[in-house]
Formats: structure tokens, sequence, C-alpha cells
């Protein structure tokens, strides 16, 4: 490192941060900036969460075949359906979404059902 | 409380737990019933985040309008699908289940915002 009479300067004479690609909020507005970095950390936490929730139904599916158990419970996705209906009415969330997206995320793990009876 | 000198019989006479509507679970078997229940508290938390992404997106339309910044950012979706990609190969998760998803968010900002441009 040279020492500089401007540092100033110095530092905006290389290329701002927000220019580029690795940075995610990739904005000069501090605000615009704070905003996405507290997206980005929920998208991670979110993604996660859903590792987590497929690493378990495919555990359950597993368990279901060993013990010869239904694969599927129509009554447990209603009661389902309906909890998180009002979990989502509760953290002010349109409840149709939060049935749109057990419906999404049930539909994947009935591919991975599927996929594990084509593998085994 | 009575006395009873069958306490088991007892208990078994009464309905079952899991046969009622309050119990999501609904299993008689213990280890489908953990599985159930520790993906009830992962739904709740999804759920959660969710309601607070959609808090915070609502707060960047309502920002970017006041400042008249492009509603879009194409560049910055395409750096949010390659992080959450490689997010999700890291934690065992489907990368193309991982874009998928950050579709399906990203479909219902645009709707929430659209309903925002009407009531406003």
């Amino acid at each position: 490192m040279r020492a500089s009479l401007h540092p100033v300067l110095e530092f905006t004479d290389r290329p701002c941060s927000w220019q580029s690609m690795s940075d995610l909020s990739a904005t000069s507005d501090p605000v615009l900036a704070g905003f996405r970095n507290s997206i980005d950390n929920i998208d991670a936490a979110l993604i996660h969460m859903l590792a987590e929730r497929f690493r378990i139904t495919k555990a359950v599916g597993a368990y279901k075949a060993e013990h010869e158990l239904p694969a599927s419970d129509p009554g447990r996705e209603e009661r389902q359906i309906e909890r998180l209906r009002k979990l989502a009415e509760d953290a002010h969330l349109d409840p149709d979404f939060g049935e749109k997206f057990l419906r999404f995320i049930i539909d994947e793990v009935i591919r991975h059902h599927e996929q594990a009876k084509q593998v085994g």
C-alpha cells in the first residue's frame, strides 16, 4: 500500500462497488440498497427452510414406503391449507397466496416422490 | 375427576386426539407425527418470512414511485436468480426449483405493484 494525499479521491477513482456483479444490491441509492440487503437475507433463509422441508418430506416418503402407509392423506392436506390461510391472515399476507404457496410446495413434494419411485 | 380402576382403558375410550381436526399431525404413528410437526413449524416460519419479504417489496415499490426510480431492474433479477441457484445447490436443493421459487415470488410482487397502481 502506498500513501496518498487524496485518499477520498483515490477511493472514488476505483470502480464503485455497486457497479460490480458481485454486489447484489447494485444501486447507488443507500435506502434501496438497504431494502435489497433485507430481501437477500430473507431469500437465503427461505431457500434453507425449503431445503430442510424437502429433507423431511423425503424422509416421510421413505418411512411411508417402508411401513406400507398410504402415500397421500387428503385430510392432512386440507388441515394444512386451513392452518396456513389463518397464519397468513394473521401475518397480513393474502390467505389465497398462502394457499397457492403451499400447493406450489406440495406439487414439488409429489414430483420428488415420483422421481424416487422411478429410481427405487 | 373420578378415580378409575382402569385408567388406560378409560383413556382409550375417549376419542383419540389424532382423530380431532384441531390436531394437525392427525396420525397414531409417533414417527410420522414428529415429521409432520417439523413440517408445520417450518411452514409457519416460511409464511412469516414471506409476509416480511412482501412488507419490504411494498416499501420498495412506494420508495421507487416517490423517487421516480424505474420499477424494474432486469440486472438485479438476473443476479438474484444466479445467487439463489448457488444457495440452493449448497443446501442440496434442486437449483431449478430455487429459480422457480424466486420467479413464483417475483410474480406475486408484480401483482402487488399492479394492485397498488390501481388503488393509487
